[in-house]
């Protein structure tokens, strides 16, 4: 990662937060933002989140990563020569759009560059730049260090090449890239999130349950597994053919919660969601990757008892 | 816990990791199946079921735990004088009803009884029990030793005492109650379950992302936050003002994603849950809970690394 240089543009809690994680991991960073006070203040925001990492043993060497980092006194200063740029201006399209114009014509030809927006579709924020194909988004979820998904978003003109690109560095500096074939709003994250609350509160609209009793459900149960496997593992692993196996069991009784107009999953997608299980866990290997599972919930109850009586 | 008494009826998998949980609490447990030959293997499931509890330490004393449960030869005598009655037969409405008649017939009058179903609805399990009013279900999640909530579902008739019986029961075993205040298709769990695996399904469908990178959205992701935070808990946190300072924001945005049909939260629902959270966590604690979160984030990036290396 020595040879790798990071432009950071904007300076703010997602900003500096990505200046850690990529030092941390021994890239170069540089850092900009555009209000001179918050430039200033940001060596020691630095030092002090870095120290904390260490302290913890999230980071090896925080004064070597320290180190790692300056603080440009101009975008163009930034950006010079970085192989990669991330922007984290304000959540606005317009403002967003300027920047990012900027960042374009300052780039390298090479430099990809990406927006960390959680909301804003990559069409949007690059369709009038001359190097929309390099760009796209990045978005961590906060905070990035305890927390290593990126949604990784394309607009219909970026290159595969910058995808990969952006995905390999990601993945170099420890974090989880998750690779979106084409964009829709809210990204993967939060549209997951929106359905698993959309069906919260409609039960507690409803009064079915009350709010604590539906956290329960997920903070007790369901999130759990969730930790560790997402829902397609999850699936997997409880029938004893798998993915599909699970489906063609469950899903008349998962149509009917869903509602009058759902339809149960057809065969074509359950065969299409297996297909793409069975490149990552071939079948043979469902007993062993269950017996995983096990000892990962095993770890997993006893780490929350742990956690349980320290705050006790 | 010495003074409880409760039988299961039914000996399969479900049956004999209630008898673990109960006994390790110090519960006595009676354990009937009808079958002859379950019944002459349970003692040795139940030994080694225990012995490995205590290996891992999540049992303090198997042995003792051991010596609490006995195999009944009958349901007579596995029910008479059992303070609570768990019944854990075959998945099939006809069959439970007629195992519940039998169960209904020989328990005391102040026994509570419960089922173990994960899909059929209370009322349909109980509506022709003469002691319907002290039937619920109570639905485990395999398994229970490691995943500790157990759903609490009345039928129309249960009384609000059989409910607040078992409820104290589950949470004096060392279980997380769940408390249901009326029924629908799939409970809790496998709705918010369904919501989440609907979504997913959808988006690989449509070709936005594949399964594994749909599955890391959650387990690199939400997921950190769902093991020990329920999705209402999460958005409490994550607003200054709270829940329906959270709902006011982002409430457009979840309905764009949720489609044509769908109507942004209302101020009153979102009054509503406020107000539930505000009930156990007032105001005022919302920084102190929010340092919570991130130690707690924190500690599991950390065990999951320890996990991570382990398994290299």
């Amino acid at each position: 990662m020595e040879t790798t240089t990071v432009a950071l543009i904007g300076g703010g809690l997602i900003g500096y937060s990505w200046a850690a994680i990529f030092a941390r991991a021994g890239c170069h960073v540089r850092i900009y933002d555009a209000s001179e006070e918050q430039r200033e203040r940001l060596p020691e925001l630095l030092k002090a989140q870095l120290e904390e990492l260490e302290s913890v043993g999230l980071a090896e060497d925080a004064a070597g990563a320290f180190a790692r980092i300056s603080v440009s006194e101009s975008m163009a200063v930034a950006i010079e020569g970085a192989d990669h740029v991330q922007e984290n201006g304000p959540e606005r399209l317009e403002v967003k759009q300027e920047l990012l114009k900027e960042v374009d014509s300052l780039a390298d030809a090479a430099a990809t560059i990406a927006s960390s927006t959680s909301a804003l579709l990559p069409s949007a924020l690059s369709e009038r730049l001359a190097g929309r194909h390099r760009f796209l988004v990045a978005h961590p979820v906060n905070p990035p260090h305890l927390i290593p998904v990126v949604e990784l978003c394309p607009a219909p003109w970026t290159e595969e090449g910058a995808m990969e690109k952006v995905r390999a560095l990601m993945q170099a500096i420890g974090q989880k890239p998750l690779v979106m074939k084409r964009e829709i709003d809210g990204f993967i994250l939060n549209r997951l999130q929106g359905a698993l609350l959309r069906e919260a509160f409609s039960l507690v609209d409803q009064d079915y349950a009350r709010v604590e009793d539906v956290d329960a459900a997920v903070s007790d149960g369901l999130g759990l597994r969730w930790s560790f496997m997402g829902p397609f593992e999850t699936i997997d692993l409880n029938a004893p053919d798998g993915l599909a196996d699970y489906g063609r069991r469950y899903r008349e009784m998962y149509a009917k919660m869903a509602g009058s107009e759902a339809k149960p999953w057809s065969d074509d997608l359950l065969a299409k969601a297996e297909t793409q299980r069975r490149e990552i866990l071939p079948a043979g290997k469902l007993p062993d990757r269950q017996r995983w599972r096990d000892a990962r919930l095993q770890a997993l109850a006893l780490h929350k008892r742990d956690q349980d009586d320290r705050e006790r």
